[in-house]
């Protein structure tokens, strides 16, 4: 057998083990892994059965596979066999006049990376959260389902979760039922799903500042205009700012956090919550709450929700379980008051249901009472890791740092002397393998440009309070 | 004790009362349902023990709620305890003059519905899943998860899953590897994805006529126009009038089913899919290729994609395992070839990711060799399904019927008297508790007015027989 190549490529036999031959080069077929018999290539590729043999030997020849045998054809050589050079990673250094969104992929980009601190993902960290008893709930589910979570799950969403959701209602003073809730994929696509029922391409949507910097990717996306209102760091939302705003220029919807805006912390009091209901109300403009942080609050009672005031259906408050238990699972939901109809319409157009299995799960999880125990420890373990990241903050960085008192939620807003560049601050982290959300990307004209997002939801430890220590450093030297 | 109704409206523990009354009211708290214990309401609620004792004590002299010795309180009563009336189901025949999307709306609303044989929905009978394999998948994919797929997933998709996509394009000719794969919430999600990365609202858009009615719905909520390509029963689309629609309008994308197309089950042969993406390529329009059905074909081999014979990148090729697998996960992805980056940026801003579990439980039954096991089996038995229900049809029907001669999918399309009109079918049908797509939700115009679709994913029986003469019987009396 001879290894020089021969002008074969015209032959039916060379063209697919050419393409086998790729397949190998790009490691989607891997050393050891079983090629179909020649029989079955036969069959798919609809070749003859010698031509699918000879396909094989030519791969044989090459050395890219070998006959076992009595077992058949095994990929013999890969190309991850050979050590590469590891390609060098674009250095963050080059990355200097960058715009908000490409700050903004970077900070996402991290999110499934490993080997970094991740200050910058405001989720709870694996250790808060009780995975075998979510595992649990799972099987659980899927053995009770009398399809086994295989069928289209009902549009509006898992009646069993539907009414477990209802049912925790009563802690932030609804009186909510099944029929009142529609379950998404997580609370960005509620958010998505309430903005597309109530916005057209060019209107004008009310938001936070500082706000989540994902929000401001959805309005784009949606080709909606943000109006910027400022947030006061104890009451919140300014109201007054509102309502001379909304006086002033057509809105056509808002969207804020009432309780625990991210990134500032701030809550509004239930009686400012009530008067924004009712200032809305009477201009007829749909609020969308944003309640993702309002169970994570570390006070003695979970604060109200803007929905309990809603006397007129004009709230859609949207809520999910990626900050309290598991942000994997993509389960979300939006109780859209008058809205229903449309926002069940717009589902049903963009995604005909939502996955069957992992809302089971998060029902049979609610169902038992495991969502209500977790949640009180998790409630106790952020508080606690709250204050000693602010004690540490306090410590390391300089004496002219200011740090947000947030009474719940997971992120601590951070701001620095006036010279300082957050987006440099983040650059030096990620060199040590820290990453957090600089100031810049929480408002459309990069103001917060010395501020920056720091996550608590990861457990203090000796390790991180060095990280904190080092970004302490960084700070001091950029001063 | 009394049951006299007193003004208590006032005090703190009767607006507790009340609202717990509401929440039995409604059913969200149900008759043996355990209640928070005095402690926990009088945390949850912010107020004293002795208010929050106050309000079960009234709970209880209502007959609503008993304590318990030792265990606490617990709902006694439940609304769903008294027998009442069955609420009179809106009729069929009081829908008269309905539009296409009310049409579309009855049929949606059917999907969930039991006691319903649904020869309208296109997807596998749970007899045709190896549910228990699937299950077996799920559990150890969240076993070998680090995180118990709790965390959130790469925003491109789980790797193992993109994998194994890519090892399967191989039999249609694709040379793929998992860095050219982006992982959806279905392929419904994936076409959304895809005209939302290539068109504008106002932009015009080819697709096929018939065509499957969930696209004009994603299509107006995209603000889309659509413009309709004849179809050939045989060699589907119709090449020569494309040709001359792009010359004179401008159409930014297309959106095609070249393999088995829903509703005419019609294939383009190799040469033409060649054909339509050269012609594509030259004129710079992006084709979407909804391939859903692709694998489920009846002949030899899989038929190739037009993605196969894309060398530009302009096309986009959209699946899932909704239709061969387990609709229930929403596990689809979309090969977006040079429009891969804007394809990941739509969908963080989307739904920042999809979910976890369902992805690596595909992933891994894919990997083990469930899959193709499971898909050889399918195809047998929906070949099998499709020249049955032909035979019946042929028999049961007017003997004017004409119908689809489908060499893969799920769906017959069958031709009807002209004189009929198929929502009169459709309607007749539902009463006898069958339900089918009439022609009228497959085009803009409601052409197609004589035409029904009819899925063979249900195995054939006496049951099923009889039910096909039952609409036979429908059809000879409307004549």
């Amino acid at each position: 057998m001879s290894f020089t190549p021969t002008i074969t490529q015209d032959f039916l036999y060379s063209q697919i083990a050419d393409r086998i031959e790729k397949q190998i080069e790009q490691n989607v077929l891997k050393s050891g892994d079983k090629l179909l018999s020649v029989r079955s290539l036969s069959k798919e590729q609809g070749i003859s059965i010698s031509t699918a043999y000879t396909a094989y030997v030519q791969l044989e020849n090459k050395g890219l596979i070998e006959a076992r045998p009595k077992s058949g054809y095994y990929v013999k050589f890969s190309s991850n066999h050979i050590p590469t050079l590891t390609s060098s990673k674009k250095s963050i250094d080059s990355i200097e006049n960058v715009s908000v969104d490409d700050m903004i992929a970077i900070i996402y980009k991290n999110i499934t990376e490993e080997g970094i601190l991740k200050l910058s993902v405001a989720t709870p960290s694996i250790e808060l959260i009780p995975a075998a008893k979510l595992n649990k709930s799972m099987m659980e589910a899927i053995r009770k389902s009398p399809h086994s979570c295989i069928s289209y799950e009902d549009i509006q969403g898992n009646l069993l979760l539907r009414k477990q959701i209802a049912k925790y209602c009563f802690s932030w003073g609804g009186n909510i039922n099944e029929d009142d809730v529609v379950t998404t994929q997580g609370c960005m696509e509620a958010l998505v799903f309430c903005l597309k029922a109530v916005t057209e391409p060019g209107d004008t949507v009310a938001i936070e500042n500082p706000t989540y910097f994902g929000i401001f990717n959805v309005m784009k996306s949606l080709g909606l205009k943000v109006l910027e209102i400022p947030l006061n760091p104890v009451t919140g939302l300014d109201l007054e700012y509102l309502e001379t705003a909304i006086e002033k220029i057509e809105v056509k919807a808002c969207l804020f956090v009432p309780s625990f805006s991210n990134p500032m912390g701030c809550c509004m009091p239930d009686d400012r919550k009530k008067q924004l209901v009712n200032l809305l109300g009477t201009k007829n403009i749909p609020l969308i709450e944003d309640d993702i942080y309002g169970a994570m609050y570390f006070g003695k009672t979970r604060p109200k929700t803007c929905k309990s005031f809603d006397k007129k259906g004009i709230v859609m408050l949207c809520s999910s379980v990626s900050k309290s238990l598991a942000p994997g699972y993509r389960v979300g939901w939006v109780i859209p008051g008058k809205f229903k109809a449309k926002i069940i319409n717009i589902k049903l157009m963009h995604t005909v249901s939502s996955a069957t299995p992992t809302q089971a799960a998060i029902g049979h999880f609610f169902e038992t009472g495991r969502y209500d125990l977790h949640m009180r420890n998790l409630r106790k373990a952020l508080h606690s890791q709250c204050l000693k990241y602010i004690q540490a903050i306090n410590k390391f960085f300089p004496d002219d740092t200011k740090i947000s008192q947030p009474q719940g939620g997971y992120v601590l807003w951070i701001e620095m002397n006036k010279k300082i560049n957050a987006f440099d601050v983040f650059k030096d982290a990620l060199k040590q393998n820290i990453s957090i959300s600089p100031g810049q990307i929480f408002s459309t004209d990069a103001s917060f440009s010395n501020y920056i997002r720091i996550s608590f939801g990861i457990p203090y430890s000796d390790a991180l309070e060095n990280s904190l220590k080092i970004l302490g450093d960084i700070v001091k030297k950029r001063i």
